[in-house]
């Protein structure tokens, strides 16, 4: 693991929560993307060396309205930067983590993305993620 | 905001979850600090230019062991590094964030901290930290 690469934070309106973490940060989002295989609809801001990635559901079954249903607006992951996503699976399957996606999937920000379960690290949700080059 | 100082994830058990953080981010923690005032025990990874700070509560009394037992464990709040705390809690509340307490208080690692109220930033627990010079 390199670094962190940026926090998730499911939110209900990506609209407001632009202009709310404007506000909290001092700064705009610089790009939205939408992750049609995802269902997602995304925004992102830099702060330091990272990055905040605000996440709406597009549709009803997207990952992220579930999550908000469930547990409300908040954190959803936290994404690692990595720079050999498959051998670091490897590694975290040894040591024991629960990996979601074996195969790395299309992110969003050009990444391919591995999630490692919550139930697996402390109820946090973890992403690996690695630049697509 | 200059940048993410941290982020604090609440844990049951810091022996078991150092252990665990150890072999998910491939490093040890680098200090375990209690503070006494709030109840918590925590640990520090370092990771990139950021933290990962786990916390135990030390008593039933203990936010930390209240928001395991309404919520789990997982991701407790995001903290980020300011240059005059109290300049940013006087933007912040201008703004229309709920500080929850105005008085900055000592928090682990020599800083002095203010929370803002998860209500009014998308569920997201939000700490200001500032370095004691």
């Amino acid at each position: 693991m390199k670094k962190i690469e940026h926090i998730g934070i499911a939110v209900k309106d990506l609209e407001k929560s632009n202009t709310l973490f404007a506000s909290l940060l001092g700064k705009s989002h610089y790009k939205i993307e939408e992750v049609k295989s995802e269902g997602v609809k995304t925004s992102f801001f830099e702060i330091g060396s990272n990055k905040i990635e605000l996440l709406e559901g597009t549709s009803e079954n997207s990952p992220i309205s579930k999550f908000i249903a469930k547990k409300g607006e908040g954190v959803h992951h936290i994404a690692f930067a990595v720079d050999d996503i498959l051998s670091e699976v490897k590694r975290l399957k040894k040591e024991g983590f629960v990996v979601l996606n074996e195969t790395p999937k299309k992110g969003a920000d050009n990444k391919l993305v591995v999630f490692l379960h919550p139930k697996s690290t402390n109820g946090v949700l973890i992403e690996l993620c690695q630049e697509v080059g």
